[in-house]
């Protein structure tokens, strides 16, 4: 730590295979195949983490990252609705592994039987309450139609069904979440039971990470994808989802000013560093990140107070109540533990571990 | 355009020159030093074409990206509180060429003594109401304490005084943004009556956006350092600032999705490619950017109506009203002009200029 003297992005490895360990000890213990997001993590050496608990197949949210981790595993979903203006990117990467994408219209089906040139997996992308892309799941007239349309040709392959309830994201309690969730199993049962004599194999693929966390009923479900547990971070602390102690990345910054007469301090460290994401409800308004102090060559305990209060494109003002100021000096390190972990690690071209290897990383750009 | 597969942040160089030349000829107009912030397009393309205006020295907010600018320009400002932890960096920045940087302890004076190699000239920061750094104007028994101690060397150099008014980024109207910068005319003359007997050739150096933008007079001062106003965005143009016309930047994203049901589209295009900053007082509510057809190998008029209006990570919801929503199509471009430029431009490491030619930069990690 020593040798840190700009913002830097620290992954505690162990507290980062302890996540990955519980996640896929819960899909065993359910029985579920396992197919994380990796679009949180980015990097093929923390994949190899994942490899260990004998994972296989992965998410991503791009074909940018498809190709990225192309290089190290052969089946992997895209989970974003097929971009039309991609296919050759598609295609190259198609003839090289198993790719699984979303469909969520029948204008796209014809698209691709125009362009594709090799097999590819799809999935019909089901709305369960988030509003952002899929169908409705009663909207049987559009999933009959995609399912006729891709099966007149042979490249389309139609694997079941996947929903991302990211509603559980704004949830005010543990208890909402897990009416989210159930409301989501209840919608997926019923799809499959839809479809399931005509499509025998066709496959239910689930999973945010709040109810991947902290559910115990995946009832009739095949498949998991969360992908924020490989880190968790302050929004899914505030969830009740996941411990402080869980968090698995923080920005060290170094402090550059003090301000006593209103107890605030300023690091380097800003938007660019850890995103302009905020929590709304913490109990002393907006914050972009909590802070923990150095220890141990990692951080100690979260500091809830010590929280930064705003933002620019390179500063970070962090109210530092009276108790902690005369501890804090100009030099300092402080570690910021991120509201959203997805959003602050994409920033960043490499992790620098506690012991201070260097892992490397893609970016979502 | 045609060749746009992946959200790509587009540059419009007529504009962007423009925006130059005005701000370029106001400096002259005013017999100000023009000291433009490059943390915006941090390009040294794009720096160029402020040469061809006369400006040879530049601000900055970060010794890397006064290292990045030091092979093209040799007389930087670092628009930040020393970080202790980089003299090192500072010693190699200031061996090869002329360096400012900004002081607002005597703590920190103390600091450079002991590690400073080279000449160093440095600005004492001055708080004028943005309550980020800076000491208050009237603490002269700091500013006193700080020239003192720096006199007891021979590396620091005082220049002046530096303020940042950031606070017209959140006024209500122009009149609002003219208060802030009369109040803070009238701070640092003040300051410099106290000291300039005492320092003949101090320097007062200040400059927002928005000030610089609309301001006519900067009675007694000697620098501007606006940044923002290279390419301008929906912040400044909500401001009254700008006009949308101005805005010289833009995401052109794929469209993935269409939900008639809704008046939503999505495009491939979300918080890693537009940033979480967002506008709060747009009349439909809070939005992530604003979105412009595709017209000429550029973007044409701004429709306000058509607005991002929630992000993940790599989705952008368009809420889309309904005249509009038969003429977009899955696989069309959308150019979303962002809400806060400067921290759309830092995610990328290229422009792509209106003729498809790649502008390189740098990015602040």
């Amino acid at each position: 730590m020593k040798t840190i003297d700009i913002p830097t992005l620290i992954l505690d490895e162990k507290k980062c295979i302890r996540n990955i360990q519980r996640m896929a000890d819960k899909a065993r213990r359910h029985n579920l195949h396992f197919r994380p997001h990796f679009k949180t993590h980015q990097s093929l050496e923390i994949g190899g983490w994942f490899k260990e608990e004998g994972v296989n197949s992965i998410t991503v949210s791009s074909l940018l990252m498809a190709e990225y981790f192309s290089t190290e595993w052969d089946d992997i979903t895209v989970a974003f609705p097929v971009n039309p203006r991609e296919t050759d990117r598609l295609n190259a990467l198609a003839g090289k592994i198993k790719v699984n994408i979303l469909i969520e219209s029948a204008e796209v089906v014809a698209l691709l039987h125009e362009k594709l040139k090799w097999t590819v997996g799809f999935f019909v992308k089901i709305d369960t309450g988030s509003h952002r892309t899929g169908l409705q799941p009663d909207d049987y007239t559009t999933i009959n139609e995609i399912l006729r349309l891709s099966s007149t040709g042979s490249l389309l392959q139609f694997k079941g069904f996947l929903s991302h309830a990211g509603h559980t994201y704004h949830a005010k309690s543990k208890e909402e979440i897990l009416n989210i969730h159930q409301q989501e199993l209840r919608q997926m049962q019923t799809l499959k039971g839809h479809y399931v004599n005509q499509w025998p194999e066709l496959l239910l693929s689930v999973g945010d990470t709040p109810s991947c966390s902290i559910a115990d009923d995946f009832s009739g479900m095949d498949e998991i994808r969360p992908g924020n547990f490989v880190f968790y971070d302050l929004m899914q602390s505030q969830l009740g989802v996941c411990e402080p102690e869980d968090i698995a990345v923080a920005v060290a910054c170094p402090v550059a000013a003090r301000h006593p007469e209103r107890n605030e301090i300023v690091v380097y460290g800003g938007a660019v560093h850890l995103s302009k994401d905020h929590l709304q409800q913490w109990p002393e308004g907006d914050i972009y990140g909590c802070v923990a102090l150095p220890e141990n060559n990692g951080w100690g305990k979260l500091i809830n107070d010590l929280s930064v209060t705003r933002l620019s494109q390179e500063h970070g003002i962090v109210s530092v109540p009276e108790q902690f100021f005369q501890e804090i000096h100009i030099g300092d390190l402080l570690f910021i533990l991120p509201v959203h972990s997805c959003l602050t690690a994409d920033m960043y071209c490499s992790y620098t571990a506690t012991n201070g290897r260097k892992i490397k990383k893609t970016r979502s750009i």
